[in-house]
């Protein structure tokens, strides 16, 4: 996606260990305008698929998700992280290895809102090694709900993560993949 | 509000230990259609304070600060838990002590997206010690930025927080007030 592309370079940037900062419009200060033109473009990609859901995780898939339900008009589930192990019966979990933090956390849905109906795209604002985006589909498996689609905002092409999930068979689209980056520059997957 | 009234009273559950359930539409599965006619009622409330940005708290302040936003056209920022106290000088932190989780936690907000120039509405969906939301103004305290409004969801005002920040003078709307609660009857402020 060019607006995606063109915002990245203008305002993305790079920072040692493979981070790529774009905080001033998606994941910390959020630009709700410019985020309404990526939750068109999902729903461009993904609007024929009869998403009943969307399924997300916090914190930063919120917005993003959010706004782009308004043009599927279905409501937003998020994951949340566990703080602690004291939990019940009525929630699906499943465990994240977090490489940028470098600790495993537990992810949980409660079962009463998502089941064998649901037909989910998950939305997330990153991916890099898809452990995060693994651990929504086993959420959404344990449920027996239908993953429609994955969609994400950025990708980091060289992590692998969402080229492994497109050989296991996942619709994944993301509106940029940065194949490279270093401080002179960001290269995009054609 | 009355809409949101209705909607506490058919979905809420009360849990011991004060707690107000409403995960179906506000902090865990999101109901964005009925999230935006809040986002409405707070332009009504708050739409001739010329807004500038709108600030909240991960996780649950996101959905409806995002929606909001729509309303204000003006971006959201949301303050970080923080996850260590590795923290660099270009933050504002605040430390604020949770009262359901039983420890302090410290927020976080990038000095660059918050300055004397701007005029914020401060949005969360919870309002009961009023500890997250004393962490937010003192973070906009040390930006400078002029505080013009406090939106709440639902505000728990047995527990006390609003009626201090009231009384310290804060434009503080919340759109539900619960003065009362038990297995049987939720009893809202007139």
């Amino acid at each position: 996606m060019e607006l995606l592309k063109n915002k990245i370079l203008t305002d993305g940037i790079v920072r040692e260990g493979n981070i790529l900062k774009v905080d001033n419009f998606l994941n910390h200060q959020l630009d709700i305008e410019f985020l309404n033109e990526l939750g068109k473009e999902f729903y461009r990609i993904f609007g024929d698929k009869n998403i009943t859901k969307i399924l997300t995780i916090e914190a930063s898939g919120i917005a993003i998700a959010s706004v782009t339900a308004q043009y599927f008009k279905v409501p937003v589930l998020f994951a949340k992280k566990a703080k602690s192990m004291n939990l019940d019966g009525n929630l699906y979990t499943s465990s994240v290895k977090s490489y940028t933090y470098g600790k495993e956390y537990t992810i949980t849905v409660a079962k009463k809102f998502l089941n064998e109906n649901e037909r989910l795209l998950i939305i997330d604002d990153f991916l890099a090694n898809g452990a995060a985006l693994t651990g929504l589909i086993d959420v959404a498996n344990q449920a027996g709900a239908s993953v429609e689609g994955l969609g994400i905002v950025i990708e980091k092409g060289f992590q692998g993560g969402g080229d492994k999930l497109r050989e296991e068979g996942y619709n994944l689209h993301s509106l940029a993949i940065v194949d490279s980056m270093d401080d002179c520059n960001i290269v995009f997957r054609e």
